[in-house]
């Protein structure tokens, strides 16, 4: 293994860093390093501007033809298609529209009706939990479907996966541990068993490179605020490969989704495509500051975020495990960059109280029960020397016990 | 029946009005009469405010902790009860979430599972379609629920009440004649056949006094970019009367419905109360834009409203069948205030043409196939005058033939 580095060779990558111009383009505050990006990605100036065209130039003068004249009704489709080059989809098959969680029992159930003579459904049982619940909604409009759990029912998913199962609803990172699937492989793995698979992208989606064509995949849903920098709660996506769109049928019948939309016609008849997972109307102000952030991303490559989304978290394991290492501090996440998603997490007795400490002092990452300290380095915005400073002062809480004042062991609600 | 008001006596009335204070807080273009609020509320400064407030200092500033510190969490549920007291319902039994489409999902999915035995859910074939879609969506989960249309397969809605009827959705405004229901009778009338009904307040919220809890209704939707000003696509309502809740069950069981959404568990448990019509995470920025226009409605008197309303249509009929009855339009919305919402629907051979030569003209309505120009009034921001100078405008259209502008006669897309 190479050496520690110091701070003069940390500085030098930054130097080098051919996504350090992007830093100021994101809006945040003086004497904050922050590690959430994986929770809610930062403000940038491109998002505050487009609301404020949305609104008072859209909105407010153009009225209700705004719809029309700003291009409103197609967002859906249009952001869809440039978020998909983010995740390895050709055009036509990804819409930004409702929620994760929406866009979660819209898969399934598609799949489920693919699937007419097969009871079960796969998921992981330390799968982000709305996952688990959807799955259970769906589950519930089928009678005889069962959800069987990773971790609960067999220890593997790949275990799990026989000719009785319908689809497999999976994340390619684990929100908690950060660990990383092989999209390829678990796609082949559920074919090859006449099964469906529904991929989780929340915490790769501008994390990395994701190749869900190349991957042969069959569904995939995600969140648009976290690495993708969309806003809070901004309007989640759905993707499905073209070879499914005929097939496509899901109850959440919306007229967006109608083949003629402004025919107003009694009877539903789907809409060609990807259309079809569209529903009701949507979140224009909240779709618009996603907008802002995909122009932003249309002067990304991924290869160099990946690049450089590796060589943080490696960075900041190593000063970790070199300066903390005595104070009880263990690794949860996959020591080996290329299986390891942008975050990296660490168990600590007192992770709550340590993670408080941490905010207290600028350091902004997040805490997962019952022990892990969560880290997401987000390659846009967040530098080399952020990660040297942020292990600066977590070595001195940890050293100096400053966690253990009383006021850390208060616990919050932390989304 | 009265004589027709001249202009003095209509400048009169503005000078009386007890709400014209507030149109000065609402962004109107200049040579503009914006009568189509029911199809998208006007931007005020509010709104613009809590847009700018949400991004630039919550997010950008607060970053994650603004989910805990700017109460993002909770607005679902207290925007939900200050909307609650605009259609009468106590607070706890009201949530502003997702879309109208998904919201009607959620209710017809817990009403049908409340009335197993009932295959039947009757709506209105004259519906805004996407409740249609909706209810079909519904139905195709449930085998053996078919749904029954007023004007389809029978005259009326109570003609199709019987035993078999689980549920009823039903809107209290038709939103092209705006035909207003009695929503206290036609509950009675369902509950006395042991049905649950579902009222669709799209076109009554923010429009006149909704009495939900005193209509003993059960459940109710609604969208609040029209009336209420919340914004494009801002984020829409559902309602359940208290005597329900122990009783709701719906398969969209994302996290934010969860009993303990922050215990992150495998299983579902619903939470109590009206939470159990939450699903996935919300659109902040698009749910901050509702608050400041809520903000507004804390200062609004409802009765007001109505009043204000109703002579806004009544002269806006008076005038437009004193000035324009020479030229073809017959009113097809009720002529009693009474029966009425707060819009007026004419019918013209050549309605698309009028609307088009009235838009491009600065009076801003709309037009629903096959033949209806259609004007929304809201008091908030509509006055007498602008009635009176939509009227000339529109006489001038008609007199002179305007409409027949070749340029007037290709469609476009209308929302």
């Amino acid at each position: 293994m190479r050496g520690i580095p110091d701070l003069a060779e940390v500085d030098a990558m930054d130097a080098a860093d051919p996504l350090r111009a992007l830093r100021d383009r994101f809006v945040l505050p003086e004497g904050v390093i922050y590690l959430d990006g994986n929770s809610l990605g930062a403000a940038s100036i491109n998002v505050f501007n487009e609301i404020e065209t949305a609104a008072k130039e859209e909105w407010a003068r153009d009225l209700i033809r705004a719809w029309n004249t700003a291009g409103w009704f197609d967002m859906p489709v249009q952001l869809g298609d440039r978020l998909g080059r983010l995740v390895g989809a050709a055009p036509g098959q990804t819409v930004v529209c409702d929620t994760t969680s929406i866009n979660i029992y819209k898969a399934l159930h598609a799949a489920l009706a693919m699937r007419p003579d097969r009871p079960v459904i796969v998921a992981e049982g330390d799968s982000f939990p709305t996952d688990l619940y959807m799955a259970e909604g769906v589950a519930s409009t089928r009678p005889g479907t069962v959800l069987r759990l990773e971790g609960v029912d067999a220890p593997t998913i790949e275990d799990l996966i026989d000719d009785r199962v319908a689809v497999i609803l999976v994340n390619q990172v684990n929100y908690k541990s950060g660990r990383l699937r092989d999209m390829a492989a678990l796609t082949r793995k559920a074919h090859d068993a006449g099964a469906l698979i529904v991929w989780d992208l929340c915490h790769t989606a501008g994390a990395l490179p994701v190749d869900l064509d190349g991957s042969n995949a069959d569904f995939a849903i995600g969140c648009t605020y976290k690495y993708l920098n969309g806003g809070p709660g901004a309007p989640a996506f759905i993707y499905a490969a073209t070879r499914h769109h005929p097939d496509i049928s899901q109850p959440l019948s919306g007229w967006w989704g109608h083949a003629r939309p402004f025919a107003f016609e009694q009877g539903y008849a789907a809409g060609s495509g990807i259309r079809r997972f569209l529903c009701g109307t949507q979140p224009v102000l909240s779709m618009r500051a996603l907008k802002g952030s995909l122009d932003l991303w249309d002067e990304v490559d991924m290869t160099a975020v990946r690049e450089k989304s590796v060589a943080l978290t490696d960075l900041f394991i190593r000063l970790v495990e070199a300066r903390c290492g005595a104070f009880g501090l263990e690794l949860e996440s996959p020591r080996d960059g290329a299986e390891r998603g942008s975050q990296v997490s660490f168990a600590h007795p007192h992770g709550y109280q340590v993670m408080r400490a941490l905010i207290e002092r600028g350091v902004i990452g997040d805490f997962r029960a019952p022990s892990t300290v969560r880290f997401g380095f987000t390659p846009l915005y967040v530098g080399y020397r952020d990660v040297w400073d942020a292990v600066e002062v977590l070595e001195d809480i940890l050293r100096t016990g400053a966690w253990q004042e009383a006021r850390y062991a208060v616990k919050e609600a932390v989304t």
